[in-house]
């Protein structure tokens, strides 16, 4: 591993919320802590799972905006680089060492395509998403421009609603514009049917993925009709890897809540019908709280509030306890209901965000522990990179 | 005003979103945008209002989390000081050189106390709440230790049900212990009505308000019957200010949203019916954002999703337009709808947040605008820190 971010002269409480070494009873609340050895078993076995399905595993950087997660995730669990969503993302990984770095999304305004240009000056393999043929002109201006080369997916909007072409004679037009566009390289498809993630059985999760891989059937024969190849097809979260993996068609996985866990993901059933976060997720990531107040006797007010998380996907769950719930939320406090009034100020709870992601982006730092102590402390490194 | 924050090597879209001098239509987006006049005129406009009612106005940091914004607020609002929520925030402000802060919440955690009893060193009168007689305790120990004194508001529970003591009783007792504590000194009153800030009519808030007003009353009688006097009696929010204000009892305000404004509070009625955002005060806080893909006719896909905002009090409304709608938030992305297909690539388009407080915290700058210019680069001083 790298040399660990300096934290020399930090002082817990007002720069990080805990130091390596430390006990973990004596964190700083709310912070976000990292199940190491949680973090460790999801991560093996996604890796794993890729590896025995022949997949490439780009994992998804915009879930935990973290170097040393994703260099992790490259030791542990074989992944081939990293995707994300913003080009300032992608510098974060770029200058943090990750080699290959995809860019699962449009980038259109010029001041960006500029940055993204360069960005296999620094020695990466970078590539980009495409919806719109006016794009490549755009991209291929500036990759001549600082001499580089950069590759491209097309991308297909197959459930989404957002971003991507429909039609295969669109995913054409395009492939075609790119594979004679100067400094660009056509060379694959983009296609994460990212509305149904979150679908909670199987079958419903299944129907749409299968809907998504027949349209990616269909634009790879009009591809292979115009003589074009497709390296790679691209897609795959964690609601959904297993159908990409057995598609036949992607051969490149994009997963990146698996590692963490949510609320919200851990909710949905898998094939036997058993919630995802009870055998085939190991919840890893938390936040960390304490009871600050508890003047009513059924209800304790916890530290961790609105700007310790996203409730974008509902409350956050508190872990391993039956007896108290967090039922609700303002700017800096949580009410946590506690009708046997277990908890008294002071108390601890890990609580599972609603959605990993956004919750993420709200702190700066990742508490790793492990066997009641802190062993690591990593920057939540592209935080707040939304450029 | 100090010197600003050095921003010499800084490059946009990768340090920051804009430098001052450039252009408004070269801010790289997502990013928060703050209008200078607006901002101003309703800086000015509480100031004149709390001057005029013979109110201290003790302006609520936590919303924008902000010293530049702090002090144009002592500059142009004749502020008397900052009121937040964690002591890491205090300990920016101080830094900042803010020289009167309410911690207008409990301290508890064993670390935090032992920081906050050091603020005074730093040259800042300081003021904490407290709801638990064990409270006065911890607080005086850490008080003596470090040779300091901080005052202590007692904090009732007029209505939001989180944190503070419900009855004159209990405000009588800690009040007394606090009195007699070494280090402390007992100042007044916490009654910030929380929950009824944002409901939308006049009526259904003055029917709350005169509801809190009566406990403040009631509780100022016990406390006199007990020889105790409360200097100041603080609470108040822009849903709420001119109850307080002509309550006869507060003598402090703590307004914060009125200076940003957004969504949800917009929404709320006035004395006349009329939306406070349309008259009352001014948007000033907004997130630029721009469209990156617009693949289906009647919908543009913009570069502000969940990573960008807060959506705990719903989506942002697209300002100064009635021809589209913000209707879908995901991790990067927001869906516009386009009935008329107004927009195209490439397009800028100023959001207002929902929740301006958790919205400010996502983001590291605020780039103050005026006249078509940037006029300012304002960092989010005490973004991230909820310790």
């Amino acid at each position: 591993m790298d040399a660990p971010v300096s934290l020399e002269g930090f002082e817990v409480g007002y720069d990080v919320p805990a130091l390596p070494g430390m006990d973990e009873a004596d964190i700083q609340t709310p912070c976000l802590v990292l199940d190491l050895d949680a973090l460790e078993r999801n991560i093996r076995k996604m890796g794993d799972y890729a590896k025995a399905h022949g997949m490439r595993h780009r994992v998804h950087g915009k879930m935990h905006k973290s170097v040393d997660v994703a260099k992790l995730q490259e030791r542990l669990g074989g992944a081939a680089g990293v995707c994300c969503q913003k080009v300032s993302e992608a510098e974060v990984f770029v200058r943090g060492g990750i080699r290959d770095v995809l860019v699962s999304n449009q980038v259109r305004d010029t001041k960006k395509i500029d940055r993204l240009a360069q960005l296999p000056k620094l020695g990466a393999r970078t590539t980009v998403c495409v919806d719109d043929i006016d794009n490549v002109g755009e991209l291929s201006a500036a990759v001549q421009r600082h001499g580089t080369q950069i590759e491209c997916f097309v991308e297909i909007d197959c459930g989404a609603g957002r971003c991507g072409v429909t039609t295969t004679a669109e995913v054409v037009e395009i492939a075609r514009a790119i594979a004679v566009a100067p400094g660009l390289k056509f060379s694959g498809i983009q296609a994460y049917q990212g509305a149904m993630q979150h679908l909670d059985t199987y079958a419903a999760r299944k129907e749409k993925l299968d809907a998504a891989i027949a349209q990616v059937k269909d634009a790879l024969a009009g591809l292979k009709e115009a003589g074009l190849e497709a390296e790679l097809v691209s897609g795959g979260g964690t609601g959904s890897y297993y159908f990409e993996a057995n598609s036949g068609v992607y051969n490149e996985l994009q997963c990146g809540s698996y590692a963490f866990m949510d609320a919200d993901y851990g909710r949905i059933l898998d094939k036997d019908g058993k919630r995802i976060d009870k055998g085939e997720w190991e919840n890893a990531f938390f936040i960390l709280t304490q009871v600050m107040s508890h003047t009513k006797a059924d209800r304790a007010i916890c530290d961790a509030g609105l700007k310790a998380q996203s409730v974008d996907s509902g409350l956050p769950l508190v872990f391993g306890r039956d007896d108290v719930d967090y039922i609700g939320c303002s700017d800096e406090h949580g009410v946590i209901s506690d009708p046997t009034g277990a908890l008294k100020v002071g108390d601890k709870l890990r609580l599972v965000p609603g959605h990993c992601d956004p919750t993420a982006n709200v702190h700066d730092w990742y508490v790793g522990v492990r066997d009641g102590k802190v062993e690591c402390l990593w920057p939540v490194s592209a935080r707040g990179k939304v450029y």
